[in-house]
């Protein structure tokens, strides 16, 4: 497969709700559950997800669409959920992410990209020169890549109970 | 965490929920993606975990809870799915196993399984002696174990496509 914003919005449009059934009406031993310390729980991926929606896909695409001569991206917070998810629920934080996503592919559909403007660039804080299609792809395997982390996350808390079949369940050895 | 039969519930229950959120609405492309020869795609995957719930994780309590003398299981067919889901959609695939994972857990409940019944045991094939907790856990993490196989399977189609993003997203690594 090759990137096209079609496919891509099907996997995007899909995240909240694959949250929400993965997440919703679980205990709170499942929700802030965590894979030791300095890394984070389902809670956490949460809140760094709306984040990015806030600070860096839409944001980073109007940088690289604008006309400034300086298109260099603001370095991206990784602990900004640690303070801004504080006194919320993960119900809470679900709905924000699901209203905050929704307006950004609302936006996103809005601009009808051509392929020219995909090719346009940006400038990344570490990577240096990246183009908005490496951005927006990106955006999409972020997204993936949260969903497979959670699952870990939550599956390990049963990694001293499955006995020998630890063997069988990569997920539980990485 | 310790394995408990209501907070692995509360997991098993979601399943079906979480796949049919992931994977609703999808493009081909990216349902019957995979990661190269002899891997699985989203559209194997289902069909894995419905093989399952028929001949593994039921029909293996039902032996540790039997009278029998000999308790071993049967060994389980890793490539039953490939012949079992011939001419069906996913959408099929996907309301065969929300159906029958609902009548498992039905009939899990039903059971009102004792701490000394999860201590039960029976004959794995190739690890040898394995408890009804362990199998039953095991149930539990090979769910999220396959939810993040599908993520990463979906997300690697993109590998070529986020630029020098890949450094950032473990899951296009792996």
């Amino acid at each position: 497969m090759n990137y096209s914003i079609d496919k891509a919005l099907e996997i995007l449009e899909q995240t909240p709700k694959t949250l929400s059934s993965l997440l919703s009406n679980l205990s709170d031993e499942w929700v802030f559950c965590n894979e030791g310390k300095d890394t984070w729980s389902a809670f956490d991926v949460v809140g760094h997800l709306i984040h990015c929606e806030n600070t860096d896909w839409i944001p980073r695409l109007k940088i690289i669409l604008s006309n400034k001569d300086n298109k260099t991206f603001d370095p991206f917070d990784r602990f900004a959920q640690f303070e801004n998810s504080k006194g919320k629920s993960l119900s809470n934080l679900l709905d924000e992410f699901q209203k905050v996503r929704a307006e950004n592919l609302e936006y996103l559909k809005l601009l009808e990209l051509s392929e020219a403007e995909l090719g346009l660039k940006g400038m990344h804080p570490t990577f240096g020169e990246v183009s908005l299609k490496e951005l927006l792809a990106t955006w999409v395997t972020h997204d993936l890549g949260h969903i497979a982390q959670i699952s870990r996350v939550m599956a390990k808390q049963y990694k001293n109970d499955v006995g020998p079949w630890t063997a069988f369940i990569s997920i539980l050895n990485t």
